[in-house]
């Protein structure tokens, strides 16, 4: 039977000071240092949940509303909230924190990552998510129309 | 009136030597990594495009169905498909191409940027986009679609 | 009155992959990386604390006991102890984390901050800090002998 | 008999955005990063003509006639000129461009790359270069003076 | 027998400058880049000493009482002090560097690396110090004292 | 009247080791990267001179006749050789060092900086230089020709 894991196992935190070589020469943090963040941050919760090397299949939509200049703090989080049959699908939001704690939403985003076998480097089955909180279950029943659309989008439906 | 150009004159080609910083623990290229510099190549061409500094506004759904190892060497091509009022659309193709000289396309991903004053740093009215090949027609044609498929992904519509 | 915080409030996670330019030609994590990580880490959970730029007036002794290979997750928890007048001490811990979910504590440090004023850039008053947990108020309770020991290796008592 | 390639088969644009850390405390690219980038981009060049990883053996003098200024766009344009035995010589040419989609040359020089094999790493025969343009007859021609003058100052002949 | 070294044979020099990825928000130099800095001269002049790859084993008290501006020269000394069985302590002094030439020390530490065998990587004894200057004596002397405040402080004696 | 310096006050060592991200996928230092170092090295030299920022004007032939492995120590020593009005040329010599010790000298190169004003970032007359040992007799001597020679290669004579 298959294993079974909490969003809470996978639940990853990383915290980020933007330094001037994260900026473009408006001096706001570049879009793209910001989606390889998303990227290492959402790898290593995919890591956690299944004990396993990943990699990044795919990212959904991402928007950018809100710059975020140098010396700011940025946190992001995320956690598996499903997963499929090798794949997974991993949350990320995140948040800037300006120096009188301000803390503001900035984005999210959905990243699949695929479980690899530690010798083949081939596609591996990973353990189940089982939410528990209300936003985990939310996010779980989700999960199954988002990755409908994105394999349409990615061709593979 | 305002101003019309040419996809060609923005153009951008950008090529990249996969180095070992770049790639994850297996020997290839981050998803992370890669997102980077597809969103330096749009700003690149979206600079050409409006003669002014941009921002990235969000990147739509990006896949990445091949790895891409240590050693080799990445091309990112890219230019703007459409203008809307403020915001451009950028189409990135990349590629991979071994030592063999064999290129393969790896992914492709559209990015929104907009484009701001050099001054006041506000989102400012960009030139139009005058498609000319087919290809650029049907990228022309579809930008729309897209763009009302992301300002919904985006809460925006 | 001074105002009080809690340690709570400057509580800091920082989550790393080791990348390959992270490690030394034996593929380990360079002991001075970590240490540049535990100070951005200190920093950030000082900036919370003080609501203000800080920087680094010292570290005390750091053992590093094991190696962390490339491709492990490195996690840096810190907060503030203890504020003294224009100075604080935050506490950082590091754990490396394998694939397996194994999670083991690889050393910690005593990092001093100092305060500074937004625009003067000279050092200002700290909030005082309120310990909570018993753990809290052991750090709390060490602090001022570690003050002490530091200032005397600092030449500065 | 030895394979013929065409400078078109080496050609190689690569474009760069000057980022904050890849300037001087004055604001503009150091010269030390564009040799950088002009030896990768001539790497790449380099290995598209020989079909085998290449390494540097020389550069010839490389003049800084005009600084470039952060969050300038950068292009490296080259291609092999001329072929030797087991050593070919690429040329690069560097142009800034401004938002005002100015486009200025800046400079050029003239690289050594040796062709080396795959497994043994030892130097092996490269492909031989048929100038088609104008232009690249006349670096042709230009390449066996170059070749010597650079062996005589290298103390090989 | 036991082989023996001079401190002339690990001396080491190391000189940055500081660029603006190594600043924070401040301008000046990051506490945690010059700590890896000096991890790395450390390791240098152990790797002279020892002959032998070296793995940090720790750090002693480091102060950090000067601030180092954007642009300027550090410059890093550094030599082994005094050789116990595997391990050796390396003292490291830090210099900035004006434009007017003006040298001003900023801080000194006490590093303590470990001798790696090349093939197992398990600690190996390493050559003996035999100081010649006043100084070398005097770091010679005092390097028993502070071995036994490490070993306490890292709770291993 | 004016002033003169040693070359021993301008006199400049730089010392690296070599980190994944420095070498290509073979496992050895880039030509790119070393030419990095040497330019950051022969500023070093010219601001220890000129006592002014200086920026690079041009860089003379460099040949890479010795491969530098991955974990190896990289020596760059550096100092001005001769001073023309607003010009100076800097030597700048490049060695390895392996774990025996053993140290090989890898290449060296010429580098020309200009001396700027601090305020207008316009060039200004350097101090002149006063060799004193024959090699720096020998590097003055030959620097006028050196100079004449690149300044035709600029195409500047
Ligand atoms: C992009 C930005 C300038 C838009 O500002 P705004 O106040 O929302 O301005 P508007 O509502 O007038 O929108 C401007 C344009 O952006 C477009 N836009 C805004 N958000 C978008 C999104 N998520 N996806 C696509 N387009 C978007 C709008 O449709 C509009 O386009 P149009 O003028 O062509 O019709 C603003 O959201 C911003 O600064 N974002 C952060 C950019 C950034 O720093 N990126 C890196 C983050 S790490
Ligand atoms: C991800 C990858 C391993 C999938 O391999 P594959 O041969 O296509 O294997 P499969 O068809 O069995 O797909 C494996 C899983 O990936 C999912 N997947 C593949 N492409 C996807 C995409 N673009 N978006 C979301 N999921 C995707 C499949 O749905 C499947 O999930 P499931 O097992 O949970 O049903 C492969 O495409 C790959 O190596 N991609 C490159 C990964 C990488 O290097 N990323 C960084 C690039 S710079
Ligand atoms: C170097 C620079 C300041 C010279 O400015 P300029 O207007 O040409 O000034 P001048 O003609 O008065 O030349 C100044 C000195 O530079 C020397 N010089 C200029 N080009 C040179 C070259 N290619 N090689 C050697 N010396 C050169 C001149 O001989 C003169 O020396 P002298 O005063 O000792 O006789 C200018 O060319 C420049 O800014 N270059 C870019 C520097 C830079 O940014 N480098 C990094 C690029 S990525
Ligand atoms: C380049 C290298 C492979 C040449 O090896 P070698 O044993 O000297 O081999 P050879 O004498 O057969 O020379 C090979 C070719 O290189 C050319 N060459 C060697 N040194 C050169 C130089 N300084 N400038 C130009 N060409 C040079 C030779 O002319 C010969 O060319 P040809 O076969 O077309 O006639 C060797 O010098 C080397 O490994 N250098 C270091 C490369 C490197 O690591 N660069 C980065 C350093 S940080």
């Amino acid at each position: 039977m298959r294993r079974k894991k909490n969003p809470k196992d996978s639940y990853t935190i990383m915290t980020h000071l933007v330094m001037p070589n994260d900026t473009n020469h408006l001096g706001d943090l570049m879009g793209g240092i910001l989606m390889r963040w998303m990227d290492v941050a959402g790898a290593m919760a995919g890591m956690r949940h299944c004990n396993s090397p990943v990699v990044t299949a795919g990212v959904d939509h991402v928007s950018f509303d809100l710059s975020i200049p140098l010396g700011a703090m940025v946190v992001l989080e995320g956690w598996v909230t499903r997963a499929f049959t090798t794949s997974i699908e991993v949350f990320i939001e995140v948040f800037k924190e300006d120096l009188d704690g301000q803390r503001t939403k900035c984005n999210e985003a959905f990243f699949t990552f695929v479980s690899l076998d530690r010798e083949t480097r081939k596609p591996i089955q990973t353990p189940l998510v089982e939410p528990g909180t209300k936003r985990e279950h939310a996010l779980y029943d989700g999960a199954l129309r988002r990755r409908e659309l994105r394999l349409i989008m990615a061709g593979r439906m």
